[in-house]
């Protein structure tokens, strides 16, 4: 997906974001402000907007010098997930289909994205759960696990931390011997890396692998060789998240996206509205939305 | 008022919005917003967002020499404040306070404006309306009409076509013979021209001058010498609208602030919620907020 002038303010607030959970001193917001909008204004508009994003999050850890300034946001949300994982396990155990429950959930998840919206609290995320769970559900979930079922090598591409512990959900549904999770190589807003993978005991459930890169997707030439290798020679991709979907919407390879539709701008590229949760299948594949009623969000 | 980082990515919106009602070549768009970023990563940030809006529209003219993008609009906009007037005039007079009336109709009229809001349309308006007239009034508004009597001179500066037939209503309840009204010199987004005062018919109910200036509020160093003359020399000022008040909310002279806080920036500035309907006095007497409800916009 490329990027459209309706991204710009978007990557505005970000920059904000970011730089005001760094410091509050209002000179550097204003230096690093300028610098992105003069950014801005070079860009190439044929890339994808992760790919902006990466070049905002490097210029303001060049700025600033602090490496991760979502640490803490991350490790909240880490908890929080591991806190309401045994009621959503219970939750998917106890439904007469699991499987569908567990992705779901999983989607629901998608909901703790900084990159989107910087004021997500617990709140939201009880409400995307209440949304996931009780909204009709139109999709090809059977065909998702029939893919799941067939391929011999699996690799999931995780997006958020806290979203991480939902996507264990997804994961215990999976025959996890032939899957592979991806996390980022590097920290950038709040996506989930190895660290993350850690703390929530993620990679004692599966074969967890870092990106190589610091970009909010998977733009494959800033991704280290071993990455590149496992995404080129894995016959099925499972892709979370918006910053993946924009970074990987125009694959060849077969990939399921499974996220929240949480901006204007993804919502008209994926053909729904905003708040859906799409479980959409690359190549000709006709998008299959889980649920296309408006969210909370 | 100063220009708040918050400001910039809906300078971006009111340059794709302005951008766009005058050409679909997605070439120009992004030249232009080039352009303009580049402005806005240089802009002075101790100026008020008017002056930044003054910019991006003198830009928009030289690059696409289209003088007066906004002309259909507020063509359209003076017709449907015209359809509406007897019918709001009716309302002042069956009113048992027609001068609160008045004035609330005038501050609902403040809804159309397009340099916060691209979208608005004739449901806006009635909304406004509705609200305008139902919302719990707290105020000084009697304070309002004292200075008006006691004043010698009055300059009321308009600001949008179509507002300014809401505008009518309020200069009915005033003694007209010592009010002077003023719009732009030149077009800026929908605010109004000395065609809109002539198409109105306003400038059949009182005097109207131009204050020579291509700017959404009163940036009085770009305003021409007569128009400064009247406002230096006018002892009481009531300014419509945010454009208005963010240009002028810091000056010595006795102006009543007369508008709906439609935007994030202007709202905290003026310390009530968005949507709240606006009767400010500057210098030292405190805000007087009409009504501090939510609003429909």
């Amino acid at each position: 997906m490329k990027t459209y002038f309706e991204c710009i303010p978007c990557f505005v607030r970000q920059t904000l974001d970011a730089i005001r959970l760094i410091t509050e001193d209002e000179e550097v917001h204003e230096l690093v402000l300028r610098q992105a909008l003069h950014e801005f204004s070079n860009m190439d508009l044929r890339q994808s907007p992760p790919l902006m994003g990466q070049r905002i999050h490097r210029l303001i850890r060049r700025l600033t010098g602090r490496k991760d300034p979502y640490r803490g946001i991350k490790d909240h949300f880490n908890a929080l997930a591991l806190e309401l994982y045994p009621r959503l396990k219970q939750t998917v155990e106890a439904s007469s289909r699991p499987r569908e429950t567990a992705m779901r959930l999983a989607i629901a998840g998608n909901i703790i994205d900084f990159g989107v919206n910087s004021r997500i609290d617990s709140g939201h995320v009880h409400e995307a759960i209440e949304h996931a769970l009780t909204t009709p559900l139109e999709g090809e979930v059977e065909s998702f696990y029939e893919a799941v079922s067939r391929a011999s090598r699996i690799l999931y591409l995780a997006d958020n931390a806290g979203e991480i512990v939902f996507d264990k959900l997804l994961l215990e549904q999976m025959p996890r011997e032939k899957v592979v999770v991806s996390v980022k190589g590097f920290p950038i807003i709040n996506d989930a890396t190895m660290i993350d993978a850690g703390n929530t005991g993620l990679d004692r459930l599966v074969k967890v692998i870092d990106n190589g890169s610091d970009a909010p997707g998977t733009i494959l030439e800033s991704c280290h060789e071993e990455f590149r290798r496992h995404f080129n020679e894995t016959e099925l991709i499972i892709a979370k998240g918006q910053g993946n979907y924009e970074s990987l919407s125009e694959t060849e390879k077969d990939v399921f996206f499974l996220l929240k539709a949480k901006c204007p701008v993804v919502a008209k590229h994926l053909g729904c509205r905003i708040g859906s949760m799409v479980l959409r299948r690359s190549g000709r594949v006709p998008i299959t939305a889980v649920a296309c009623n408006e969210s909370p969000v």
